[in-house]
């Protein structure tokens, strides 16, 4: 067999992990072959803090035969060399003498780097880097490259680009099935919805996560400078529903005491046009857990982030609908010039129909 | 074999005809089965001014057989009743004696009426009334009940909606793939293309119809009050190459001498506001043989087309690109209110990805 379809055996494997249960970590998956081409040893990360997929893949290597020397691993992501939750799997494998390992891609944090160090002891390495896989930690990826959340931004418009009418109406501009794919299939993933505290008062939003009869909680993050969803007349906001499992931050420059339970004050900064401060926010939400976060905001917090390259995956869905109003409001907009030359450039990943709505979903390059 | 399936075959045999070689007619399909349930006839509208479907299927039952009295007619659209071109279908029916007749679609024409004068004559009439078979027909139906060509509203958005940018440069947002599309597809299946004489200057448009290296003639109308096409510095405009077989028709309130070779004006009123009247502008181009025209110019015009229920289909081609300037120019807006609940909803009918652009195609309900 071709090392290809060992990898992507691997990647099989990786794929069986639950997202939620792994993060921060990446999905890796691993199997070892012996000379004969015959697997010997298969593994996955299943569990944060658990063992690697190598780990796995070796052991069960090991129970077949004692002597890897004439084996290759296959692994979809390059071995960790440091000492994080579990020794580095680069120990694993010079001890056992693993000759020849194929990656299908690389690791980008730089504290890594098992590649060198396995090279240097003379172990033999075939890089495969295929798309696919790195799609499947794009998650991983972003927090490690950008140090922030992988961030999706997801918003309902008519064919002609507009959220709202001029009354700020936006419900519904998506029909059933659009909303319904908007709780089980990106609420359901993310750690985190981000709103802002005037959305969520206006829409008399839950952001919770329903799907047929089951409700499930989701945390919240909240950019609300002054603390307004504290305020008495908005203790009826269900986005107060009573969380178990869930928490609602609040990302403001002031403080508060007696919150209500689950709730906590993230202190950030904001510049002079009472915009977010991005640049550590990032951290903050990534030392929270919070590695993937779906943005429901208005047009100006989803332009704002765009602009600033906060943005990985947009989601839109266009409902068979025209609002012609001059008035109404425009999905994306600031108030900058952006010649035609200069447009931001999108990646179509995926197009689905939804009942007569159109779901398209894009990357930023 | 149940009705459907005969009325199928004479839908399938409709089809068979070239739209442009039957206009202003519309398509139509028929058989003719006998009692054991054989076909023994048919036929179709090949020509306009040629036969009708149901004289082809009569006459080829009539090469079986001398008595139609126990046959069943299958017929794609009513009936005519009038005399046109040819003499009325009923007649023939009539003639032979035909008991019983199936149709697909009636005829929005009142002047037709032919069920009701076979039905007073004895005849069974059974309506199986198909959405696909009066699709077929949208072109000639538009033509009868609203007294003007079917149009056709083409755009390229990006995601967000604008179709310029603050400079009015729109070359281009769409790819390569959608403009093939817009030419062996939307211009290729248009009796014209109408424009503005302001769009094709700034364009420097031809308007024609390139299909990999072969340029076909494709007539155009434009909205040209001040008659400013025919200024002496837009006389090198692409769009007066030299027409054999098209001609250009300019709407204007104004007279002028000496036009170049195939080139026309026709009078229409403008209003206040200088947009043209549409009142009696379906009729003048219904007159000219244009039943199928294609829209190709800017947010205004083609905004106030679909304000006026001047729209019948809306075809989008969505870039995966944002300009997110709020100057830049938005696909379809005006200056008066719509709320969400007022919103024009239409009907979609058609996706296709071209490269990683996303063609929508809808009906105005």
């Amino acid at each position: 067999m071709p090392h290809l379809d060992y990898l992507n055996q691997a990647f099989q494997l990786a794929n069986q992990a639950n997202a939620k249960q792994i993060r921060p970590n990446p999905f890796v998956g691993a199997v070892v072959v012996d000379e004969n081409g015959v697997v010997i040893g298969e593994g996955f990360h299943q569990q944060y803090g658990g063992a690697h997929a190598e780990v796995f893949a070796i052991n069960a290597a090991l129970q077949k035969m004692n002597d890897l020397s004439k084996t290759t691993l296959y692994v979809t992501l390059e071995p960790c060399s440091h000492f994080g939750k579990t020794p580095p799997c680069t120990n694993l494998i010079l001890q056992y003498k693993i000759p020849r390992i194929v990656i299908g891609s690389r690791d980008p944090n730089p504290k890594v780097s098992g590649i060198d160090l396995l090279k240097q002891n003379g172990v033999e390495i075939i890089e495969m880097i295929l798309p696919a896989i790195e799609k499947m930690n794009a998650v991983f990826f972003a927090n490690q490259i950008k140090r922030r959340p992988f961030i999706q931004l997801k918003m309902a418009t008519t064919i002609n680009g507009k959220i709202a009418d001029r009354l700020g109406n936006s419900q519904w501009i998506s029909n059933t099935a659009s909303r319904e794919y908007v709780h089980t299939i990106l609420r359901d993933s993310a750690d985190a919805i981000l709103s802002t505290a005037k959305n969520i008062i206006q829409d008399k939003a839950s952001l919770n996560i329903r799907i047929d009869e089951t409700i499930k909680e989701l945390s919240v993050v909240v950019i609300d400078r002054d603390l307004d969803l504290l305020k008495p007349e908005h203790q009826s906001v269900p986005i107060f529903y009573e969380r178990m499992n869930s928490k609602m931050y609040l990302l403001s420059n002031k403080t508060a005491n007696d919150l209500p339970k689950n709730v906590e004050i993230i202190n950030v900064l904001f510049d002079e046009k009472n915009q977010i401060k991005l640049e550590d926010l990032g951290e903050k939400l990534l030392q929270l857990n919070l590695c993937k976060v779906l943005i429901e905001a208005g047009s100006k917090l989803s332009s704002y982030l765009i602009e600033n390259n906060w943005a990985d995956e947009l989601i839109v869905f266009i409902a068979p609908k025209l609002i012609m109003d001059q008035q109404a409001i425009n999905v994306f907009e600031n108030d900058t010039e952006q010649l035609l030359i200069a447009a931001t450039n999108l990646q179509l990943e995926e197009t689905k129909l939804l009942g007569y709505d159109v779901m398209l979903r894009y990357t930023f390059k």
